[in-house]
């Protein structure tokens, strides 16, 4: 999903409008080719349908990581984690539109950053420019997805502390600022993708790494819940109220990932591209079965049980590992890397806990260190080199985390960004929202 | 959807099928022309393919509403509210067959009733009339699955006390006569349709007011529940037992909307029909956006909470409001919409409850006000007069109203409509469906 | 789904792809013919895409099984069920691509059994051959997601008690050879296909009875659920922990079953096709409406109670029961197959409690005996002989029970394969996972 394949995918597009496919078909070549483009008007429409089949699938991530997160949070501050994450994606939805589309993609810009073009705008109604290969509309959706998936992670790291406002204020920045520019530098075609060749085909670092990065930055700036870590060293296990919940969360996210890769292959109007799609969807899936089977067995290994929420994370980090390069690797390379993906998740759990950096869901190991394997690795399956891959992890995480620092910052010593540890001790429902989540289930 | 457009769009598609579409490209403009009308089987595949999609979406919205309605009743009503959402769309399916279908759309007829012509009988296999443009049955089953959603608007507001079997039967005359002849006047090319140019492209109206009327004449009939307002003018709240299911019913419903609205389009086979369902999927989005944020931002200002049921409520109030005309207006024009909705949804709520009309899960002020206000504004966004959006949505309050209240009243007289007070005490899952929804969570 | 249909299918992909479909189209019946094949390149992306849609369909299946069974386990158990879906579902994954798949699919063979061929090749990136049809990904991807359906059968039947690791091993037989041959003497092309005329659409027989027949030998093999049957012939009820959970998954299964039979078409690059598939998504909706009303009124009229567990499971025996032959039938011969679907459960569930066998959420009435019965009926609706389906049924059935006998048995012996009493008391969750799934709510 880069640029530069991007402008190749629209190129074939509006070759194939002005060709008249099936016009004559004198030999056997010219008719398989006339075949593998099967003619501007359908090849359109089929462009148009990946994108918005891979939009409705990626809109549905953001349900997914509603459930996992209200699942992972403690009784007392579910309503808000659920209020948070339909606000969240609200909120991306409105900023993408109002200036993070056209930050993301400027068109010719000096590579660093895009300025600001005010909101987008969609093609009139009957309207449809062959020349873009797809209707524009359907792309803005599918960008506009994986922007609200973006802060999806933020929320599940930070939650059972950070106040609702500040937590939203957060999410307009980054969903109208931070992620738009990290895309501008690469799917919008600036200096890492044209400079570095660094490669990132539906987002382990774009989409996945900067989430975990501002996800990361928070939780530093923010502060642990109280009690989670006593002074003695030890640590407090604030279990998660609701285990269905999280196992359902995290099918919704697999099943949303055929969407954030398969139709990030942006194009399904020939045969090769539709090939590629389903080579996509088998890779990932693999990615996230060995990631299920490696996290089960270390858990079982190392304690004695084989844990439910290791297993859903260790799927979690097997997607994201694979998301960098879906496509290249073989399907015993993508079990691999998902496997790792796994691997990492059961031991970077604890480590963060070592570390005392609180991170209620886990999404840190999922979503930033899966990333960051996942996107090094593109070195091995892929065609980018390992100190491109570095210099595109690197450069993304100075930009968001120093970004991320200014604005937790700001409204730490503003307005305030975490609740008090009365309101905690209460629970963000009663504090904040005013609407307990399982009124005649829970005491107190 | 309306008649006019549906024939226009069966008569592009047949023209396509007769024109040799690719058979000659003598000049650019014609090459174009090619390009667009792809050719009929494509076209005809391709508008069969956004039935099919469409009508999963929707058929999906069916689980939406049960995860609504049971996390927004006590856990003593659950296991009922359960079987009523599954038990209506069955019901919904065999009656839209046995006789809704041919009363929806009965050809030529005179304008207000169309008759009985008994099951819709479907295409042989293997057959497919390139005329219609589409295979029936997918159009059958895009339609069943708008019908079923019409029953379910009417399962939430009356929660909690109607007594399951006259729920079933109101749902058995709702499905099989009252919604079909509601889309006779319009999709069905009625007189609402061809004499005052009435416009309500998916259901604003149709569908989303239909179901509110039945539900405001239900609420009415049968009675608040005990105890829900004091004498004293008191309003007693009884909050919804599982907030995280409601949450997930909410993003059930956005996503299934991207089907509602989306292949309300009814055509994908040229990139004109592609270009304007894309169109369609983001001012949908945009609405819910809209009407989430407006929802926040007003019960944090005049509660200083933010009410995550009154977030929820508006994203369903901003996806109805857009519902009525998804395609015509501009993005910022979709999130004012759907704004309005959201405002609608704070200050109806209470209203309703200042009136004493008990509506469970606010469906009143979800599908029948913000339905009326979407329907309404068409006349600025669309192509539709004030007069004529406001005759449709007197003469559908009308006849809804009328024929319900027979229904509801008749079954209040002859076998009763709502469980006995005691029965009420220990819950409808106890009293009517002996399975309990959380038998270890709850005390009793 | 058979093979000779499969073969045909691929054969008239082939013929459209040499064709030069539209390049002339010297009279109407040319033209219709040349609408019909809609030329190979696109012909080749829509069958594609049906896999692809119908594949993450079914995927989304086992998100189904996970929340239906979640739901009708003790609270105690929860975590387990959960851990033991997302398990499987991974190494049904990674065993159908080890062997699985070449053991399904192993070309020419003597019938029976077709040797060990390694993992399965997709095809090189941008490579497609036109000859298939479809990309091979995208079929292996469907055929996948059918394998793991098997396994999700089997966990729901032996809940509660069976450990997971022995479990996970079953599990990884089932899914490597048990299935795969069972598939390959039907699908693969083998005796049951081409000497008995055996038709089995989308796999009542294959899969759903596959599966219930392995879950019926493990449950007698496993035995009941301590105190589940009081020495005096009393059946003690062991309530589901979470209704709606159960309800969620009825329409998670529901929604994937429209992917399930509507895939199985195999070919949507066609007009007949794309109506045939449109024939069954309505054929299967109806079905299983038929099941749930049945379902739901005999359950009054025997209980005076509508009992909602029994209603969602008729949803599933209806569905189960159109499976082997979703296209042929007409809508009314549709409802009445899944009725009976309804009737087969009602009267089944209590059969099994009085022959002492343990079935947690019913699993063998739905999917073993409505398969059953779904296979036999097709000898009335479709292309097929009685005898010959019965042949289908009692092969399939020696197979699976003494395959699955010996490996459930060798499991006994060796490592074990349930939980102790004292295990099983305290639940699951506490002895294997580690992990309670409702921490908060539950007393204990």
């Amino acid at each position: 999903m880069n640029g530069l394949f991007r402008k190749f995918a629209a190129g074939c597009a509006a070759l194939a409008l002005t060709s008249p496919a099936f016009a004559a078909a004198p030999n056997p070549e010219a008719a398989a080719a006339a075949a593998d483009a099967v003619g501007g008007g359908t090849g359109y429409i089929l462009n148009t349908l990946l994108f918005l089949i891979g939009g409705f699938l990626v809109m549905w991530m953001a349900a997914g990581f509603a459930m996992l997160e209200a699942g992972l949070v403690r009784a007392k501050n579910t309503s808000t984690q659920c209020l948070k994450n339909v606000g969240l994606y609200s909120i991306a939805g409105l900023m993408f539109w109002v200036i993070g589309y056209n930050i993301a993609y400027p068109g010719d810009f000096n590579g660093f950053i895009g300025g600001f073009h005010g909101p987008y705008g969609m093609q009139d109604v009957g309207a449809a420019d062959l020349d873009t290969g797809y209707s524009v509309a359907s792309d803005w959706f599918f960008q506009m997805v994986f922007c609200a998936t973006t802060a999806s992670i933020v929320s599940g790291t930070v939650a059972e502390r950070v106040k609702i406002v500040p937590f939203f204020i957060f999410v307009t920045v980054l969903t109208g600022l931070i992620y738009p520019v990290v895309v501008s530098w690469e799917w919008g075609g600036g200096y890492l993708d044209a400079e570095w060749g660094f490669s990132d085909f539906a987002g382990s670092t774009l989409v996945h790494s900067t989430g975990g990065w501002a996800a990361l930055v928070g939780a530093l700036i923010i502060g642990a819940r109280s009690g989670r870590y006593g002074t003695d060293g030890k640590v407090n296990v604030f279990p998660g109220s609701n285990i269905p919940l999280a196992t359902l969360g995290t099918f919704i996210l697999w099943l949303g990932w055929f969407g954030f890769n398969g139709a990030s292959q942006l194009a399904m109007g020939t045969v090769g591209d539709a090939s590629d799609v389903s080579k996509i969807f088998v890779n990932t899936n693999m990615a996230a079965c060995g990631g299920v089977v490696v996290a089960i067995i270390l858990t079982q290994l190392r304690y004695k049980k084989a844990d439910v929420t290791m297993a859903l994370n260790g799927a979690l980090a097997g997607l994201v590992s694979i998301t960098a390069e879906p496509l290249a690797p073989t399907v015993g390379q993508s079990i691999l890397i998902g496997g790792i993906g796994g691997v990492i998740v059961v031991f970077a759990v604890p480590l963060l806990d070592k570390l005392k950096i609180d991170d209620v869901v886990g999404a840190i190991p999922v979503h930033l260190f899966a990333g960051i394997w996942g996107t090094l690795i593109v070195a091995w399956t892929g065609d980018a080199t390992f100190i491109g891959q570095l210099v595109g992890v690197l450069l993304t995480a100075i930009w968001v985390c120093v970004a991320s620092a200014v604005i937790w910052f700001a409204l730490k010593v503003t307005i305030g960004v975490r609740a008090s540890e009365e309101e905690e001790l209460i629970g963000l429902d009663h504090a904040e929202v005013g609407v307990e989540a399982y009124p005649e289930f829970t005491r107190g």
